[in-house]
């Protein structure tokens, strides 16, 4: 799903507390309404958004009881810094995601089948260390983009525009691209794209060939 | 800052929006107004919750106009399924973050100081693709947690309360512990916590010895 329409629906702390209680067990309304002390009218409410959403299924046990539960796994990231705002979300790949293609990382965990308990105990204890390491290694590879970022801004010698630039370096560094092209790469107006190119060619950075733009030689030492 | 805090400020489209303006660049409240197409009076509410939070910073040029921008980095990650709902907010890593104490994840991406704008936007794109690369293993651990938890509910034979089930049986895994311990690992209260150690002494998964509640041997085939 969406993940402003996820962030819609997170950004409600009654919301959550209902998903929450039912990420440990399925719960009838009456139920849910007594735990959290929230008006049965509201929860309902708050289920029909989740349901819509896809979070949350229904079923009907043999008392005729509306059991409520989460209906699938979903992830969501957010990201925000001086230089983008940007938030994901996805659902969990399955187990034929093929890990192997990835270029910078490389994982050390099991993923033969487990036997026993104790096996399938120690696999869960090795996911949920690998869980906070990707979180560690997340955070300092955000932190590094801002350093990079900061250090490119610099170099350039922009202000707050910066990201814009790096882009439009970035987009033209492995060939020389054509204002069209390098408009659609950063998902802007030509006439913007224009002024920047202007703007960078005067300091040097960028020249206009009959290839189209490209990185000045003179680029490799700043 | 905490992520309940920080799901409720984001939980709002204008406040989305603002930030993705900042994002790109600062911005005074007559441009946010008429660039979101809302009124001064929101933006400035939406701008002192965010200021307040730390999100947004301002400052006062020359012309004593007050600009806003991002004043640091935030990340945010939310996990629901079936067996949990979590979200955790970070702030990004500094550089001396040590990736080498990671046990099951290894990266390959270069730390070396960059001399210019050419190495720069190298590490740029790199770092881009480790940022997919990593959230691409995380969606893929989600993945196994969830298949993993279901296969230990298949084997212990419980239906929804599995979680904590898996979570007792790991707790007890390493070595023998008291009720008291036990409840403290899963943060339940003591009779619950007894409650489960006898339903599952009854299937034959854990025992009481001098030691105290343990797996038993036979756990290890199921």
């Amino acid at each position: 799903m969406d993940s402003a329409a996820l962030l819609n629906l997170l950004g409600n702390e009654n919301r959550r507390r209902i998903l929450r209680l039912l990420s440990r067990k399925p719960c009838y309304v009456t139920e849910i309404s007594e735990y959290l002390g929230v008006s049965p009218k509201a929860v309902i409410e708050h289920l029909q958004k989740l349901e819509d959403a896809g979070l949350v299924e229904s079923r009907t046990d043999d008392q005729r009881r509306k059991y409520f539960h989460i209906a699938r796994n979903v992830r969501l990231e957010v990201n925000l810094s001086p230089y983008g705002f940007a938030s994901k979300s996805a659902y969990p790949a399955s187990n034929g995601l093929d890990m192997s293609k990835c270029r910078y990382l490389t994982l050390d965990v099991g993923t033969e089948d487990e036997e026993s308990i104790d096996e399938l105990l120690g696999t869960l204890e090795q996911l949920e260390r690998l869980e906070n390491e990707l979180s560690l290694a997340q955070r300092w590879v955000q932190g590094r983009l801002c350093e990079v970022l900061d250090q490119i801004s610099e170099s350039v010698g922009t202000g707050s525009e910066s990201r814009i630039y790096a882009d439009l370096l970035a987009s033209i560094r492995s060939e020389p691209k054509g204002i069209g092209t390098i408009s659609q790469d950063l998902d802007a107006p030509r006439e913007v794209v224009a002024d920047l190119l202007e703007a960078m060619a005067d300091r040097g950075l960028v020249q206009r060939t009959e290839r189209g733009w490209e990185l000045t030689e003179s680029r490799a030492e700043v």
